[in-house]
């Protein structure tokens, strides 16, 4: 095994084995671009160490090589006090993780060598100051001494010598705190500072390595979902100084802009500095464009070289350079980072700069990233404070004043004023607070909670589960720590992080350019999925519609009985359970209003598919909780039923695991008259739009199956309503949610009579893991931080539990109808990782909110360019692939 | 499709073609027994019937052909006016369904054949006796005219005439009454009575094989967990008469007494009767030993008869006979229903006598019918009325005062009481009371419900989810529709099928003779998976010693901290939850209390495995719910703490889905100080039972594993424990409990640092479901009525769902590991068909509650039998066969 890598023996497509910037720095070394020489110990390497606390066999060897090489590149020596090798010893991994590791600079100098730097550079001061960084560095990193120590000494020093900023003392003060340096080190380490350059180099090395098993690398990963066992590579590299004087200098700079991309050469330098003084914020750099005026030849080539990098990478860079004494080097050069709207128009540029081609263009926009384009957010440079986290449950920011209960949230609502709906939880009964609310706040509950659920739905920004809000419902309050926040003061939520700041923040609105347009016709040429949505009223279907939704993927009816008309009837239909033809009579009542409903959504989808679920929630839902007492009052009134009566009943309905029990298919097989109704109305809905030369296409859904004879109960149920309303002129489906295990397990059976399935992952995700949405939030933010759970499954399907599962249910169903439609509603279907894997898998559609479209658009795009590149798995299946003459519909 | 065969074409391997009667009847006749001669009409024919409405093209000539081939035999017409043919038309399904579908008797007779049965009989009484019969039986059962028409016909005439009995009615009456029935069906149907005898026979056919879907049928099979769709055949038979005078008579024998099992000829007959006369009960039936004072050769011959059936059949026959005129007709043979203990003692006493082997023995023995002798149970001949049904939760019978909180029946039953603790549903709060209480009624919650689970564990019975029990705490009563009882009240509760009863019921103690022991001793030469069982006490270790089990498959430590004592100290575990010092320092006072318990155990299982579980419930378990106000109180004041306080952390621990939440593994990661405390407690008790000589085999088990990584952090704690403790000089697992769906899907990865794998089906069952065994009462009963569900899957394991779970979860940690030991303790474990799946996955053990263990031993046994046999399919694993030198333990 090679354990390391000269600059000139890799390449950009060594990621793997030399990190990122080993690899870029090697690609920029082949390509005869200015790079100080070095060579990168690899990731295997690092791998090892960690494993066998030691080096492979060879290692010793290599490293000695390697470094003579470098001498011999050079004409320097390590320790040689006339001329001595100075270098850099810095992490990289195959994945960024800017800050998270260690680096040593300098890494070379010693009481000897110092005096050598002093020779060739003349300049003491320099020299020294670079001295006391190193041992500052290598005694943070490497002997890990508490860093304040050499803060006070610093700041002691300064008061001592009067002076105000660090460019004030002079090279004897420097020198002098360089003792005092290695006096720190050896009273907290027992040791003396180490003078040997290759014992530094070899302690260095480790601390690096070492490095990656830190706390604080640990959570990046796991918040960054990248792999643990990837290992970090190690570069060593010759040092430049951009601090030698008035012609050397710093910078950093973007081959476009990244905030607009904008093409033009974007950056910032500073002279005579090094590369952290740019970044600390101390001196403010200079624009690029000033390089030009002061050293033109410099900027030139710099051109140049932003130039060559381009077309070479053919992707906008973030470049890092040098200048020494008038001498150009280059340091880094990695794929930069970009907003939404520059990753759109780079990538849209290139392609009409015939630098990329459209599928190329499709691969470089992030399909998460789209969601900055899709809700209000917090602008890029406000400031401010954060008073609580929670879980970024729906995207978007909002400002408003806070209320506790859905009420006051609609009345504040109507009289004009922004609110903010603070919950421990939320139920399907507040669904009017939130809809009147600019956005949701709950202490409980994860991103799959109701509210997390339903704001999603809205488009509608919400910060979920954040558990130090302790919310008095009593006082009209909630607390974080001591400070208190009480009802009608302001908050702003940013829920595309889960924040939780106290009053205004700046925002900017939603831009979609022509760019994004351009992206997303490219995207539904590739893809092979269809895209729906989860919609529950026209206008939400119309939100959709204008985001490129091609049909209804889950249309959930239960939060059409919650207006304040409807919710009286379902209540008397539930008072009236014992009495079947009560009951009968009640449920009637609500056809003609539900009939409305969905005259309204087909009108809206003429042409497109149409899923409607069929009653899901438990009864109880419908009702006022115990102990609501002026709720259960006010109704018992209402229905003429005494207040014990009513409470008897509400009582007999408690559950205690209620999403375990009397719901879904389970109420419409022992109270088969309210999906009767149901099936009737959508029915005579489809006539009537039918009639008026819509097109409809309504596939009716049951929810909760779990084994085949349910789904024939209900299916027997409907077909019984449906064959009363003679022939049928239009197409509809009969089909079922999958979101129980054992329907996976039994789909074959299934499959005989359903005409298509759709998964709820959110559901089939909680059965699978045993976790509850509602109480999960104890113990999983625990779980993620400790890195137990890689992913929050609730956020991006889990593929090898629950989606073994699918991919059972998929197999097992298309054994028994080859082409059986398969789909997927639950909220995973906007989310990229998942869009990919459901294209895997074989499914013809994905569905999610209607703000969540765009980004499925892309990602199923983006599924089938991975499959062709050997990313992805093949895909498994029969694709629905869209027919020529259908309409496509773009923002 | 051949439909019809004669008695003498069959044989008794036809039963699934000529259902069970007819095939017996096939073997008698093939064995030369004098069988009234008939045909049989298939049961394919029937479910071709059923599906088209109508016959196969060849059946019409081949019922023609069989008639006529009949009436030859008999040299009898059928419709002929001299000497008419006369048949009963009987169904009779591969499985015995009795009384469930319909019969019609002396079918032939019309007003011109009954001339010729009184010439020939010379008997006009009888003749019209049997006329009105026949039309009564065929108006009823055919015609479907409701029979409260005849009956009050019947009592109008005996009005009429002054009769007292039946028999008071002379001939002419019995015609006039003949003539009454007639125009009681031409009144009802609108139609004559049917005279052709050949449409007779075909409408009485039709009736029979529709009699197979006749609600009553239905629900029997349903109830039996028979299927729906192998349909009856119908036997057509000649006639003879047990009513024909003095010499004429009918009875029915056992070839041993079903009560007990002895060897010796039971039965009894009445003279000058048809069958039904013996079951009514008008007339006392006579022993049949004294038949052979009445007609020594008629019983001579019965006897021979019974001893060639008992030779030929190889196992006790229940056969029905008819002497007509002093000639000997055997009308049905089947194997006999017996006794628990009848079948113990006639299956070992066949095998001293040769007859059947030590294998054919286990398979005599119903292991569901063990239950009978481990449990005080309900005399066989009390009589008593049923106020309501729930579900046998747990076999046995008690009587006791009723009470409705744990507390009074602690202390009721100290002061000498017997009382029956009655709940809407327990908690581990209640466990004092459950254990004082002689039974448990519960009104919610099924088979898997705290008070079924603990009540079987404790061999204690309960009826649990008796629904139309309403229960006020506040009135101190429970209601059944208008019956209250009050609390001091006396009822009996039959846990075995679920009754419950007002006052008391005659009883009999369990008994268990030698015959048991010896089918267990066998059992355990034969079965290949081991049996441990689920006991959490000492005291319970020991009963399922006695019964034979070789294990602890689970040890509940929850349980354990439900004592006074220990409650409290749980409690300011969970009080200290913020603060890691106090915490750790509470949670250490339970160490102690934790090792005696297990040291108690340990010393009991000498020489066997113990799997201990680490604790599983959520915390909020072990505080008062939120509304017992005065244990709030009580505690507050206790652990110093204000009502408002101790209110809000209830509340924080409150959970919408607790089944769903912070339990198991999980509260084990994040408040790891508890399972390194019980850790500590086991492995030291082990030490100490281990210095004391006995033998310890301690195996950790981890609850509610759903990923490896989760494992692997409680493995770590485990671990850091036991390395403290310095070399183990005994053997000892870690490994998982399997009840989350996706440790199966994930249990190659999970195999990996797992010593064994122990399924809960319990949990599985439910999640693989999506219901809670708290919640699923209000429609799982309902379920089950409608057919949706064959089998409550909490009761016998769903194969095709659940089971394929399993499976897969066996192939996967045995990829990894091969020797991985696997077992199941939920309480499937003790469910025969249940354990017969389990041997075919191949797991090693199974462990089910102290009182089920020598049911699953037989269970066991009878899987590897029905596997040689071909009826199962091959098990599919290594097995841990019991090695030669460890003790066999029987009751």
């Amino acid at each position: 095994m090679k354990t390391i890598y000269a600059f000139s023996e890799g390449s950009k497509k060594m990621k793997d084995l030399l990190g990122g910037k080993g690899a870029n720095l090697a690609e920029m070394t082949r390509l005869g671009l200015p790079v100080p020489p070095g060579f990168t110990l690899t990731t295997e390497t690092c791998l090892y160490y960690l494993e066998h606390e030691g080096y492979p066999e060879n290692y010793e060897q290599e490293l000695e090589d390697k470094l003579q090489e470098l001498e011999q590149n050079m004409g320097q020596k390590f320790g040689n006090v006339e001329d001595p090798l100075l270098v850099s010893v810095r992490s990289g991994a195959r994945v960024s993780m800017p800050g998270m590791m260690d680096t040593v600079l300098n890494l070379g100098l010693n009481d000897d060598t110092i005096k050598g730097v002093i020779e060739k550079t003349g300049n003491e001061r320099f020299a020294y100051d670079s001295y006391r960084r190193f041992v500052q560095m290598f005694g943070d990193v490497v002997l890990e001494v508490p860093h304040h120590h050499f803060e006070d000494a610093l700041t002691t020093i300064k008061e001592k010598k009067g002076a105000r900023l660090d460019t004030d003392l002079k090279a004897e003060d420097w020198m002098e705190l360089v003792q005092t340096f290695k006096q720190i080190v050896h009273d907290t380490t027992g040791n003396p500072f180490p003078e040997d350059p290759k014992k530094q180099l070899r302690l260095s090395i480790e601390a690096v390595f070492k490095s990656w098993n830190n706390k604080r690398a640990i959570t990046y990963r796991n918040l960054n979902g990248i792999p643990h066992n990837i290992g970090t590579a190690v570069n060593i590299q010759t040092m430049v100084f951009g601090n030698m004087g008035d012609t050397s200098g710093t910078g950093v700079a973007f081959t476009r802009c990244p905030s607009t991309g904008e093409n033009m050469f974007y950056g910032e330098y500073l002279m005579n500095a090094q590369g952290e003084d740019v970044v600390a914020g101390i001196r403010t750099p200079e624009p690029l464009t000033k390089l030009g005026e002061v050293m033109p030849d410099v900027y030139k080539e710099l051109v140049e070289i932003r130039d060559q990098l381009e077309d070479h990478y053919r992707d906008m860079q973030d470049l890092e350079f040098t200048i020494e004494k008038g001498r150009l080097f280059i340091l880094q050069t990695r794929d930069g980072k970009r907003t939404a709207q520059a990753a759109l128009r780079i990538a849209v540029e290139m392609v009409e700069e015939k630098l990329i081609t459209k599928e190329d263009a499709l691969l470089r926009v992030d399909p998460n990233q789209l969601k900055q384009l899709l809700h209000p957010s917090i602008a890029m440079d406000a400031k401010y404070d954060v008073l609580a986290k929670g879980l970024p449950a729906s995207p978007g920011a909002a400002t408003g004043k806070v209320v506790f209960d859905a009420d006051t949230a609609a009345e504040w609502a109507e009289e004009g004023e922004s609110v903010i709906l603070v919950r421990k939880e939320t139920s399907p009964e507040d669904i009017h607070g939130m809809h009147a609310a600019q956005g949701i706040l709950t202490s409980t509950g994860g991103n799959t909670s109701h509210a997390a659920v339903v704001c999603r739905g809205m488009g509608k920004c919400c910060v979920a589960g954040a558990g130090e809000v302790i919310v008095d419902y009593k006082k009209s309050e909630f607390r974080v720590g001591d400070t208190v926040i009480k009802k009608g003061e302001e908050i702003t939520l940013n829920g595309t992080i889960g924040e939780v700041i106290v009053g205004q923040v700046e925002m900017c609105e939603p831009e979609v350019s022509g760019y994004f347009e351009t992206i997303m016709l490219w995207s539904d040429d590739v893809r092979e999925m269809r895209v729906r949505t989860n919609a529950d009223t026209p206008e939400d279907c119309q939100v959709a519609r204008d985001f490129g939704a091609e049909g209804i993927g889950l249309c959930r009816t239960e939060h059409m009985f919650f207006a304040e008309d409807r919710i009286a009837i379902m209540r008397e239909v539930i008072l009236a359970k014992d009495d079947e033809t009560r009951r009968a009579k009640a449920v009637e009542k609500l056809r003609p209003v539900q009939k409305e409903d969905f005259v309204g959504i087909f009108k809206v989808m003429n042409g497109f598919p149409v899923t409607i679920r069929l009653l899901d929630p438990p009864l109880h839902e419908f009702l006022p909780s115990l102990d609501a007492h002026e709720k259960i009052a006010a109704l018992s009134k209402e229905m003429g039923l005494s207040v014990d009566d009513l409470k008897k009943i509400i009582g007999n309905l408690h559950e205690i695991n209620p999403m375990l029990g009397h719901r879904g298919c389970r109420l419409g097989i022992t109270c088969p008259e309210l999906y009767a109704m149901q099936v009737r109305a959508i029915m005579q809905a489809a006539f009537e739009c039918h009639e008026q030369g819509i097109t409809v296409i309504p596939e009716i859904e049951v929810p909760l199956i779990g084994e085949f004879e349910e789904f024939k109960a209900v299916h027997k149920i409907a077909m019984d309503v449906i064959s009363k309303l003679g022939e049928i002129p239009f197409e509809y489906k009969i089909g079922t949610m999958i979101e129980i295990p054992r329907a996976c397990l039994t789909a074959h059976k299934i499959a005989e009579k359903a005409d298509f399935l759709s998964f709820g992952t959110n559901d089939l995700t909680q059965l699978t893991y045993g976790y509850s949405r509602d109480d999960a939030g104890s113990f999983l933010a625990h779980y993620i931080e400790a890195g137990i759970l890689t992913d929050d499954p609730t956020e991006t399907i889990d593929q090898i539990g629950v989606g073994s599962l699918m991919q059972t249910c998929v197999n097992l169903g298309r054994e028994t109808k080859p082409d059986l439609e398969i789909g997927i509603c639950g909220e995973h279907g906007g989310e990229p990782r998942s869009v990919e894997f459901c294209h895997t898998i074989g499914l013809d559609y994905v569905s999610c909110s209607p703000y969540r479209v765009p980004i499925a658009r892309l990602a199923a795009a983006q599924a089938v360019l991975k499959e062709k590149a050997g990313e992805l798995a093949p895909r498994k299946a029969r694709s629905l692939k869209k027919t020529e003459n259908e309409p496509a519909t773009v923002y």
